[in-house]
């Protein structure tokens, strides 16, 4: 595995509950990225967040990338610029990127949909949701989790191939938290996410995710 | 605008009550790509559709878009590519690329998620939702929409500036249903609408995903 020099004065702002931050960070350092991690406490209103960040999160939310001098948010939309950006963790060619695009927006859409809110549900917020609405998000995440299990069905250790990419660091995003949860996880995938936590540089999202000592 | 010579063997498979069907070919028309363009009756369970769909569709969805020998699906990563690929209606360059990606990914997951939720919850299957789950749904629709309007309060266009481009067709893709829905849509939403029906080949989404005669 090849690794870019590392980039000049790179600063991610995320926080240690936000799963869209660890995705971020985790495939940074799992690619050996330098960069500054600025921890932000997303449960203050957005006008009394700090700047840089409270002018530069355009839909304000974590996590937010600074890259010298350009901006980035949307945690898959970060993934996808430094799957073309980076090497070894990504998209070396132009199929391989196709296909990150496509598990991407699968994950935006399903897994990165369902289980955060089960998990916001849960564990922060169950008064944002309506009678019912917990339910209807388990079963979508009972779908979404039976399809990335079928995935694994022809051995092959990581969702595109034998290696890691950023893929794999977005659907995981959420599911270190599912035992706390108490959600069920099939066998296969289970085993997929062991395989993640054995890369170097591995760290639970509220380790990964702490504020600098 | 300057647009690429048709693709040779361009085939796009959708269907009539797909907005994200809608998304793409709406795309393709604005950017007059030539392609050919086949219907799937989604209603049918997936191991009956048609060859190739059957085989070919990843997740069991439409859109579907066969490019010569390249099979792509999940329509915002097709129109991430076409953004890519064609001339004049998406990123000239890659700092619009980038742009392009963050608000496809704000739409899978917000109004991309909210809207056809909210569709297929009044209009098709009632029965597949929590009691609750339309009240969560539809707040997070009103949420979405207020984002959106927002983005119009500098009075440009169109969304990422005065030229229209993929992201402007994925933002739009349940919409054209909202009235029959009884959706509110604010002011700078609907002027914005109006000015995409106001495109050369601009067509509703039945009509331009109907079965060709």
């Amino acid at each position: 595995m090849q690794h870019l020099p590392p980039p000049e004065d790179m600063t991610l702002y995320g926080h240690a509950e936000s799963g869209h931050s660890y995705k971020v960070r985790l495939a940074l350092v799992l690619a050996r990225v330098e960069h500054q991690y600025v921890p932000i406490d997303i449960f203050l209103p957005h006008a009394q967040r700090p700047e840089p960040f409270r002018s530069l999160a355009r839909f304000h939310e974590v996590p937010l990338l600074v890259w010298k001098d350009e901006v980035f948010v949307q945690s898959n939309a970060i993934l996808c610029l430094l799957a073309e950006r980076l090497q070894g963790l990504g998209g070396e060619d132009a199929g391989r990127l196709a296909q990150v695009r496509e598990w991407l927006f699968w994950e935006a859409n399903r897994l990165g949909l369902s289980l955060p809110h089960v998990r916001f549900a849960r564990q922060f917020a169950p008064q944002d949701y309506a009678p019912g609405t917990q339910e209807w998000l388990l079963s979508r995440y009972r779908q979404d989790i039976q399809r990335l299990d079928a995935e694994f069905s022809d051995g092959r250790a990581f969702v595109l191939d034998d290696h890691i990419s950023v893929v794999d660091c977005a659907l995981c995003g959420y599911l270190f938290w599912a035992d706390e949860m108490g959600l069920e996880v099939p066998a296969r995938v289970r085993k997929w996410l062991r395989r993640i936590q054995q890369q170097p540089g591995w760290q639970h999202p509220r380790q990964l995710l702490a504020a600098p000592e």
